[in-house]
């Protein structure tokens, strides 16, 4: 993290007055931050799309795709013109287009780097998915490509812009748990077979590049802390044909320099339903569902026996809208984002050490 | 385990059964195995002892104790004859006390080892308090004392006799959660100042061996397996004194032959109220106050759609009662108990094995 923890509570506060507001948004000047899509998945298509749609300050300029009618058809539907639609082939033509102020990307994440090298020269800001890449040169290159063009990089982090979780990281920080001890976390999910995850060099990796970074990125944004070491273990139980490449389970344990110790687990074979749980001297904290795209529950239980039970009304597509509408404003003020590139960089060598741990490489 | 997986199945499956009868007890056969309690701390007074009060087949008929008044007291409460009370310098004569056929140890750690051997060389059986004892030596010592005077060595794992921790290691048996993935828990408390629990000396360690055993053992008894291998790490954050001797956390991960993966904490510097969450690929099951005197509560979410919600209704002093009933039908049928000296001596051993990859020792 960029912020100490003055700064991020500060933040935090913002961002949760803002979610206070009916549109979600703090202020309208007027301007749309245009987007082009690069990569119309699931992700694209079912989730950052439509969130524009609830956005003043976000939408969709352009469209990136190697399937000429799914891309003629979102581009209808959002009002994108036929000369806003490229291939992977013409994208860098963007450049000439004023209608594009940034992309997003959500390609697979081996293609992270290159279109984010690429936009990052046509000169369009970057919004681009977790993990940030598949290696830590690719994460320094898309970095010093971001800062030598003067774009704005940013890596969707939803969490870190989603209610629920600012509000357990303000709890935090305003002492209500005491001193944080430990913190349990667990994400992951039963994988169907075929899926480009399970590919080594597609994805860089198993359920730990993919959804075990919720976790990890958790106990860093909750305890304000980077991590002093790692141990962890990689195993595979199912050798149906779907682990051939990646490992279907990763489990660590972290010493933070203040103390606190987490211990959390990621799988490709179980739907975990992701978790965590911090545990402070004066109280426990409990976020269920802490990573999905809605439900967040948070509860917790004081010492003093008062209590919390805070159901998370949210529904997607907010999320998205959130984190977009958070970097719109970052470009339209100028300001760097808090998860920046170096935030993505900061647990791709984490992951790296973690899998360094289990006799693995990203 | 000294059980496979059809005889755990069986056992399991006949304490549920018993534990549906109105009394706790599946036979009363006239006769109740009489105990000589061991150390008058709040587990004996307000937790075994009075659970003998709902016993067909245990009752207290002695006493050990260095506080005369105390145990006068407490053997005017339970019938208890003077001629019963012993004091830790004259308790070997109780080898001549026909009334007392079994201790209940409930010692500081570092003296359960010395009165498991003097208890078995007067030819009591003996049931021990966990953790077993503070060192490995001290584990092979005490089984081969019951073993040479042919007496029966229970180590008081209450949570290997508790319906809830039953139920859930059926529902794994019975594969409603699939193949067993991962697991997380922990288990740990805020501590006071001034406990023989911060003694190292005594205590033969921090919360790993006193409330993190229960994460530990929890993790072998509900995949069935001994882990392969184990990480850890131990810090200490309050440097308010109490932590001079022993640690404040610990935190590690195990790896099983199946390639189960466990995470788990224990501390002494949080209330954590001990949980378990088990990932499969069937489903998830979570017990919460896992490993308290009551009140465990068992949710389970199955992948087609179906779930459990199983609160547990009984009461303390019930888990005492079973454990204690069970150690007794032992005795009375002369058959080895589950939670022997050896699977004592299996925590002993993994504790150790945790401890030295955090750089401290047993």
């Amino acid at each position: 993290m960029n912020l100490n923890r003055r700064q991020f509570s500060a933040l935090a506060g913002a961002t949760l007055l803002s979610s206070a507001l009916p549109n979600l948004h703090a202020e309208d000047n007027g301007r749309r931050i245009g987007y082009c899509i690069v990569g119309l998945g699931r992700i694209s298509m079912d989730h950052f799309m439509p969130a524009t749609k609830m956005s003043k300050q976000s939408k969709i300029t352009g469209i990136v795709s190697g399937h000429p009618d799914k891309a003629r058809k979102m581009a209808a539907e959002y009002g994108v013109p036929e000369r806003s639609i490229y291939t992977y082939e013409n994208c860098d033509q963007m450049r000439d287009n004023k209608d594009i102020d940034a992309v997003y990307i959500a390609l697979p994440n081996n293609m992270h780097a290159e279109y984010t090298i690429r936009a990052a020269k046509a000169g369009k800001h970057v919004l681009c998915e977790k993990p940030m890449c598949t290696s830590i040169a690719d994460a320094y290159a898309m970095i010093d490509a971001c800062k030598q063009n003067n774009v704005k990089l940013l890596i969707a982090y939803r969490c870190q812009y989603e209610p629920t979780n600012l509000r357990a990281i303000s709890l935090i920080r305003e002492g209500k748990l005491g001193t944080v001890q430990a913190i349990e976390s667990a994400n992951g999910f039963n994988i169907r077979p075929g899926e480009w995850r399970l590919n080594k060099k597609m994805a860089g990796g198993g359920p730990l590049l993919d959804v075990g970074i919720y976790s990890l990125n958790a106990c860093r944004y909750l305890t304000g802390e980077e991590p002093a070491e790692v141990k962890a273990y990689s195993t595979t139980i199912d050798h149906d044909g779907r682990f051939d490449q990646v490992e279907e389970n990763t489990s660590w344990t972290m010493k933070f320099p203040s103390g606190i110790v987490a211990s959390c687990n990621t799988t490709y074979g179980a739907n975990m339903n992701g978790f965590y749980r911090v545990h402070g001297s004066k109280g426990t904290l409990d976020v269920q569902s802490a990573f999905g795209y809605e439900g967040q529950y948070l509860k917790a239980q004081f010492n003093d026996k008062t209590s919390l039970d805070e159901p998370n009304p949210a529904k997607d597509p907010s999320q998205f809208a959130r984190m977009g509408d958070y970097f719109s404003n970052c470009i339209l003020k100028n300001e760097e984002p808090k998860t920046s590139g170096e935030e993505g960089l900061r647990d791709m060598q984490w992951m790296s050490k973690i899998y360094q741990s289990c006799g693995l490489s990203l």
